[in-house]
């Protein structure tokens, strides 16, 4: 049985280190996330008597952990839930060709300038192979983040990088499987990674589809019975859950992110917005567990794994590149949008966050990957997931400066 | 690792199962918390290929069974908090002396009664003593909700029952500690149950006199620096949040119940009401967890345990001994406040609840208890949690009848 005294305790510190974090941060003009990151690093890193935070509360033991884990990844599935709800279809589809052309450029580029990156390094292949795929997926929880805490949500830049990274998932599962088909030995055959890709996408498409439907559907249900209002013996917030919960978890099956689940459910649920006004309930519910978010990504921080020699000149190098070639090729994308919009989008393609570790984990596991090259991987996804939001924000500053229309950073921002 | 896939199947299934109960509840006019306690005991207890949905789901699994422990916990934590902030300082206090002889006698008469009908069926003197033990302490978590649930937090019965759960924790913890002290045989010298006694009052009255100052000090502050408002820095729900934890913590680090910590945190926290406004924050919350708490006492039940001969007779007969006797406590203890009123205050100190279930596993634990014995005191523990929402209702209800101000159940009913 887990001890419900530690967790209580766990629970206190945490918020408190975040809360304390966070009103600093906000003093500072510095933004939140960055702060609370920082928290969860120095928790993880920094020992008294041999003996971190994290170690001292008891973070590593293995219940304990499964516990935070959870409220993590509840955190980053209900951010993106929200988001989706605030998502229309119609609008998402506006900017289809753009998204995917900011997908497909902003893996390729990666790609390929990592490999070639590693290679001349004289790594070996198979090294350089799994570092250029590590370079490739988008993961969007910060820059969701950040794009809600500043009323960008409903822009057109936000509705290209949310469509970018929903393709952007699909286009690194087939990488991933292809990786670790390569890397288990057996190879994996075309046709499988077909079949994975093909699932994969059949599963978007459905969920897009029937919320295409849905409007229409509705408008005949009311000719048919516009008196029945059975809908209102279900209450918004657990239906919300429910329908949540659900297309994560059959994303997360279909080896999607769960996130994208949780994003395309929220899309799909906000066409149910006037009967189950859900969104205004799980907003507390987020300001609870998204710190732990935040939290999360700092724990995993190792700033010992930095220290041999050379790998922090590599991270660093691999960083820029990181940050330089998903920049480029998201930007050639989305350049129809006009450069400065094309900036924000690019800007908010950069966080590699967890798909980023997933892959070095892998390799590591494999014994593809050495120590050291896995704490590089480590140490780019999470650079670049933490500068991430200082260049989101500068980026829509500059947008706002080239038009003239803004002082300072805009909180609301609607125009294109 | 914690698979999170496997989690968010959980959680889909858990919620989706949870709510199917609540609606059919409401259709047929039962307490919507019984519903889901129904649920939980079908998980844990139907098979199918001998395999329960709650293996199937893999919830049997260490890190998947502390994650929903804790959301359970938290749910009922939570649920306590907004009592808590429903609850000022000085209603409680008026009812001080009704809720200590409530508390007094409710323990006395059910522990008296209990230690009797134990020797006179011939069991040992020590498993006699474990059994009394159990039928002592107030467990109010569902107490809370029905009576949250029909709006009747606001009433000097829910007064009364808060005050007295609070003595009777108390009461409980000495009982505990002395009956720990003998299963372990060493014995528990009265100076060292003293100690623990007096730690855990002078805890309350602390929490109690700082709720009593903070009017006073808010006032004096506001003379001196009325137009500084530092508190607009420091966002209402996680300020709320660390206060619930911390207080909860230390009130489980001095061996009270977490819960009854969460219920004190919710009334000094209540004194900011007005600067600090967390309440709406909170309930969405509560929505998403309290679910969790109901299916993990269902979980907690196994039918099996039941099936040994003449189990069962005594199962029953010690639940309706706890029934009756804890109600004929509390009812003499709150007598003064009119019958109909007594009755109600009575009804809402049964349930046992997880109390008599951790004073059972101790029994177990150090060898005192038989599992027959122990799987009876887990049934009158469940059993008087069970009832106690119908045994709440149909009190309310006669008082209404008795005053003929009512017709069926009150949803809304403050007067004494």
């Amino acid at each position: 049985m887990v001890n419900l005294e530690v967790v209580l305790v766990e629970l206190f510190v945490l918020m408190l280190l975040a809360s304390i974090a966070s009103v600093i941060c906000k003093r500072l003009e510095v933004p939140v996330v960055v702060g609370v990151v920082l928290v969860g690093i120095a928790i993880s890193n920094i020992t008294i008597d041999g003996q971190s935070l994290y170690s001292m509360l008891q973070l590593n033991q293995e219940e304990n952990q499964a516990v935070f884990e959870v409220f993590a990844e509840l955190g980053v599935i209900f951010l993106l839930f929200i988001v989706g709800l605030e998502t229309p279809l119609h609008e998402l589809r506006k900017v289809g060709k753009v998204a995917a052309m900011v997908a497909v450029l902003g893996v390729v580029i990666p790609f390929a300038s990592g490999l070639i990156f590693m290679l001349v390094l004289q790594f070996s292949v198979m090294e350089s192979l799994f570092i250029a795929s590590a370079l490739v997926a988008t993961s969007i929880g910060i820059t969701a983040y950040v794009l809600k805490d500043m009323g960008m949500i409903e822009t057109i830049e936000a509705k290209a990088i949310l469509g970018a990274a929903v393709i952007d998932d699909v286009l690194g599962l087939v990488i991933l499987s292809m990786i670790s088909g390569i890397a288990q030995g057996s190879g994996t055959s075309l046709l499988d990674i077909a079949a994975v890709a093909i699932l994969a996408v059949a599963f978007v498409l459905m969920v897009i589809f029937v919320t295409y439907l849905i409007p229409k559907s509705r408008a005949k249900a009311k000719e048919i019975k516009p008196t029945e209002h059975w809908h209102k013996h279900i209450t918004p917030l657990p239906f919300a859950l429910i329908v949540c919960f659900g297309i994560s978890a059959l994303a997360s099956y279909l080896n999607l992110a769960a996130i994208i689940g949780a994003f395309l459910a929220g899309m799909l649920f906000a066409e149910f917005k006037d009967i189950w006004p859900a969104e205004e309930k799980l907003e507390p519910i987020n300001e609870f567990l998204v710190p732990f978010f935040f939290l999360q990504i700092g724990f995993m921080v190792s700033l010992d794994s930095m220290t041999g020699e050379g790998v922090l000149i590599v991270a660093v190098a691999l960083t820029l590149i990181a940050i330089a070639t998903k920049w480029a090729g998201s930007w050639l994308g989305a350049k129809s949008l006009g450069k400065g919009s094309a900036n924000i989008v690019a800007m908010g393609m950069i966080p590699r966050g967890e798909v980023g570790i997933i892959i070095a984990s892998i390799g590591l596991m494999t014994g593809v990957l050495t120590d050291s090259l896995y704490a590089t991987v480590i140490f780019m996804a999470l650079a670049t997931t933490l500068v991430a939001p200082y260049l989101i924000r500068w980026a829509i500053k500059r947008k706002g400066d080239w038009k003239g229309a803004f002082k300072g950073i805009p909180t609301k921002f609607k125009e294109i």
